[in-house]
């Protein structure tokens, strides 16, 4: 099962070459990174701060398919390729307006104590928040 | 006497209209904010970390003189046009690499303790660096 | 009559202090100017890129009033103070889940021909989309 | 033979977890590339804009080794890995103050014409500099 979250593409986010800068579309992972905490009832910020457990990127990349252009409205799905012990790797895949697959990339990210900045083991409740949306790439 | 440092304008620091998108010159201002502290002997983040010291925009303006495109060198003038108890008003004036004017504004500073978050009387040290570079408006 | 649109504060849209970076509050008030055109049926990008009319910023203020912070979702209610003959005053006025209001500003823009880049009148249909939403400051 | 470039860590560049927003990297690789161009006689713009060569990315990725905090000079060495017909490798490693790897990935990218945006043999006068740098990886 995976998470689905949309976001707008915006005047500033394109480039000289009048196309989205492509390091606005690790911007765009991450939002969507954080709306699959957000939708489904364990706020982003609060994982940070009141868990505090944080997910920094060890390793992320992406190929770019097609352009994307202001005005567009950009659907981000999310699912999960592997849950480690103390670290998990995301697919992010997203489409246009129309269907067509603009970009595709992981993100490993580690889970850190938000006091030591230490890898973690990743707690139960994320590692279930996570196995429900775990499929093979 | 005026502080001045300079920056290069990005391929990604223009918007779909390939000018500059308007609220970088914010972060421009805010770039020779930090290179003003940094360039003579108060390094940004100590102030922060260390002192404890925090300097949150209460308001900001800017007029908006020439387009801004990518490549350009653009060199930020720093005032001082005020230094109050618990704030200060900073004057930036950017300009092109032909010396024309591109931009001016001024940005009103809070002095703030980064412990508390709450308005503190501008310590002596910072006092007399913002009070070297005073002038008129 | 004012127009309001929403959007999220990200977690890469705050600062070392861990509160949005100011600059970034100029975009949120960019992002309403976009969605107020979109939304009511005058696609910003056809504007710009069809009607070969462009709208760049001479003049930005706002006043920061409170913090706002990663996860929020912001209300901004923009509304039309002036419509000149070639250029325009927008307010913007943003506000937190609370209600509470985070900053407010207001962002002259002249109305260009994107093919010479130089000023011209405010075409009839966006001098009647303005008008609807021109209110005293 | 590599390149190598420098920047600045800002304010701004930090996340909620007061250390660079993982895309920001993206960036700052995309500064050294253009940094590359500009050094060593191409300015970047003319390229675009005159020669009418662009290289949008059509894969991008990172390993992120230790966080890189605001305040910090980043030194970014450029190398190529690859020189296609239509298409380069570059390889990018960051290094903070201390000579520490901060982070290191490649980006491919395309060689297009900015008038049709289709792809095209790399101009001799690209090639011969992409040659320069070439190193095993």
């Amino acid at each position: 099962m995976a998470f689905e979250s949309t976001l707008k593409v915006r005047f500033g986010d394109e480039d000289h070459a009048r196309i989205v800068y492509y390091p606005r579309f690790f911007h765009f992972f991450h939002c969507a990174f954080e709306d699959f905490f957000d939708a489904q009832g364990f706020p982003y910020r609060a994982c940070l701060d009141d868990d505090r457990v944080g997910w920094p990127a060890v390793h992320a990349e992406a190929d770019f398919e097609r352009p994307a252009r202001f005005g567009e409205t950009l659907t981000t799905r999310v699912a999960v390729r592997r849950v480690g012990g103390k670290s998990a790797t995301f697919h992010f895949e997203v489409r246009g307006p129309d269907g067509e697959r603009v970009c595709h990339g992981t993100v490993v990210v580690a889970c850190i104590s938000m006091d030591s900045y230490r890898g973690q083991p990743i707690p139960d409740k994320y590692r279930a928040l996570f196995e429900r949306h775990l499929e093979e790439g």
